[in-house]
């Protein structure tokens, strides 16, 4: 999900038992639910076979198997009762599917939206098993865990839809409401293709909302709706000063060390006090209102245990704001990679010709996430000496997006939630971005 | 050579004939003179095949071809009239051979340097044919020259003496003077098992005084002495930060970023004018003399050009000094390569564990190695935040080293370089370093 940690362990929960409600047993619901439970292993059978799959988006040595995850799963929509087809984009191919030729006015249309791709697996070595050879292993406190790249990120959810649908197919010949199914392939790398997708293709997928299954619960035992998201900006800068690595001892105290000016940039980004220096920056950004802050001190996140989970003990943040706050409501600016000059084992007396870093940033609703690229840009680009030239790569960004709590459908997944957990489902926010969300709001106007 | 650009399509002037005198034509030298230019051929095949051998020192995979090399080495000084052999050292070995078995005391007792390993050729897309498949090529201003990792630094010019060697022996039966020879493994990586290796075998390669052929000419026409090395000291330094890259959308604004850290402290080090901040870091730096200052004024060097040539117009030193005076007589420090996160194309989101910068210093006269590397761990000691843990590794260095030029045997040397080349050699200082001849110099006592 896009609001998992990148290097957990990816869990999805193997629950194969559903609560006991004599009310339920009685309904198509329960005789569904019996259905999922017998066909239990084959279903995991097909989940491990999708995981096998290196579908890594953003390096483009992989296209050919994003391409075969996206085969893989129309061929799989098919066999659930759908009708499946995989739509060429500018980047990788979008699935998209639909249960029955024509909609039952009387009943809602719903779009479930998945993504099929998975981020890059390294650093290799701390994967305790090869990241592409899915296994069944044991996570202290979580139990039996499916462990795999893209388990909780977005195989494991996708499936589990798919598997639904494939019982209800079989139990009743129908789903229960009119679904649409959309699968993309760009998530984990920004979804560039999907503008221009969803420009030509608005008809496919326009349905009265839509059911994203891709961020977290609030903790193992409670069940969550996320109603904000932070977007997402990025780019990448390229510094080059001398047109080849120079021998440091020749033209060392002579020749501009892009290295040196990349660092002296970057690390006059943040203040001392964690905030943000690049002018503009903050502009739009909005304030929680006094609710929303009571809300996320009554919800008791302790950002020390979450943060030793991970060996740290410090927020670092903003120091003027609180965690949940920092998390939620304001923006950040985090280097993803930095690179330059030698690169392998031991010393190699260089001045490098070029440095490099990835920056992305996590917006709060107000904030234009092309605002926000231009005034990182500009920040770089005052800074930077005669001697060297700059160069940006990517600069792509989706807007933050909040939803409104009190539709139906809302209610309706809340109840369910609650129904199945024995507890209220928290309505939360969530740090991460999941650039389609915003697009489906804006561009199709659907919750 | 030490003092080449790692970069530089190493070149080696092809030079088949010597300068016409009728008092040397009637010498044993011209004799040998014109053996050299008769084998120049089979001269010239022999520096190809210790070119083929990628000796890269510093990097554990090329161990055999270290080894290979010393091997090679050995085998060629046997074939040229030397008692030869391979000696192993706590890192690659040291090949030591002398010309005769009983040295003749009237005769002067001279100590060869060379080095059979060279720097990783990386990045090979810069590279026009392959760096360990060597060719003769041409190059703008220099004519015919050998194109090869290592032509220049330093196969081309032990190879030049390994056949001067040749050839007397064939000519005269015997070298003029007494000569003994000792190549290193460990030249581009710091001269780590040197230390070592004098302290147990010092008798054997002790001698009245050195010559070491591992620095450049003044220009292509103008040959030269060199009498002052800086030294050098280096250090990696890794910042850890969480237990594993963390997703940038749960964890940002909560978990710190190695990188930050990482460019805060780096981008602290020089200042607005190029001045290193690191408290002690010039601690010792003597002031060049006024008559120094004189000389270097009056070789007429222009940064514009030297710069120009690489891509560059403005020198980024100390903005108080001028620029021979920044690269002869000022320690600097460079960052050769940094790295951390994600380094794959397109955009991973996350905040990366560790993060991490190869530092190496050129140092002048004055200057305590083991000190410098004390005051920038410090440096970097002082500024790491709670959630941060820092290693370093490497940590060795050599001091600067001035010489004597008054002695009799550099005498002799700018008196032959001058009958060579029909103008006095230069006496220049030299921004690089060659580790041994501190050792040379400290250890042995030999100029």
């Amino acid at each position: 999900m896009a609001g998992s940690d990148s290097l957990r362990n990816a869990y999805f929960p193997l629950q194969t038992t559903f609560p006991n409600s004599s009310d339920l047993m009685t309904s198509h619901l329960a005789k569904v639910l019996k259905r999922i439970d017998a066909a239990h292993n084959a279903g995991l059978d097909r989940l491990f076979e999708l995981l096998s799959i290196p579908s890594i988006s953003t390096d483009p040595a992989y296209a050919g198997d994003c391409r075969n995850a996206a085969e893989w799963c129309a061929g799989t929509l098919g066999d659930c009762g759908f009708t499946a087809e995989v739509i060429p984009t500018t980047g990788h191919p979008m699935v998209v599917a639909r249960d029955r030729d024509k909609r039952d006015p009387g009943k809602p249309h719903v779009l479930f939206y998945g993504h099929y791709d998975v981020q890059p697996p390294d650093p290799l070595e701390l994967w305790k098993s090869p990241p592409f050879e899915p296994r069944i292993g044991n996570e202290k406190g979580n139990g039996k865990v499916i462990v795999a790249r893209g388990a909780e990120d977005n195989k494991g959810q996708l499936m589990t839809f798919l598997e639904a649908a494939r019982a209800w197919h079989e139990v009743d010949g129908e789903l229960p409401v009119n679904v649409s199914v959309m699968l993309e392939g760009e998530e984990e790398c920004g979804s560039p293709s999907l503008p221009g997708f969803l420009k030509k293709h608005a008809k496919k997928v326009k349905a009265d909302f839509v059911l994203v299954c891709d961020t977290g619960q609030w903790d193992r035992d409670t069940p969550a709706i996320t109603t904000m998201l932070r977007g997402l900006a990025g780019v990448e800068v390229i510094l080059r000063g001398p047109n080849r690595d120079l021998h440091s001892g020749l033209y060392g105290g002579l020749a501009i060390n892009p290295i040196r000016v990349l660092t002296q940039i970057c690390g006059s980004i943040h203040d001392g006090k964690g905030r943000i220096t690049i002018p503009g920056f903050y502009d739009g950004v909005k304030k929680p209102t006094a609710k929303q802050l009571r809300q996320w001190n009554e919800i008791g996140f302790d950002a020390s245990v979450a943060l030793s989970g991970v060996g740290l003990s410090t927020p670092a943040g903003e120091a003027k704001h609180g965690p949940l706050e920092q998390l939620w409501s304001r923006p950040t600016l985090e280097f993803n990679g930095i690179s330059g000059g030698y690169q392998g084992a031991g010393t190699k007396t260089i001045i490098p010709a070029e440095a490099s870093v990835k920056i992305t940033c996590r917006l709060v609703p107000g904030q234009d996430p092309d605002a926000v690229i231009k005034d990182v840009k500009g920040y770089f680009e005052a800074r930077i000496p005669d001697d060297c030239s700059i160069e940006f790569k990517g600069g792509h960004g989706s807007a933050a997006i909040g939803f409104d709590t009190s539709t139906p459908a809302m209610a309706a997944a809340a109840q369910g939630l609650e129904d199945e957990w024995g507890k209220p489902a928290v309505l939360m926010g969530c740090g991460a971005s999941i650039p389609i969300v915003t697009d489906f709001k804006t561009k199709l106007g659907m919750d």
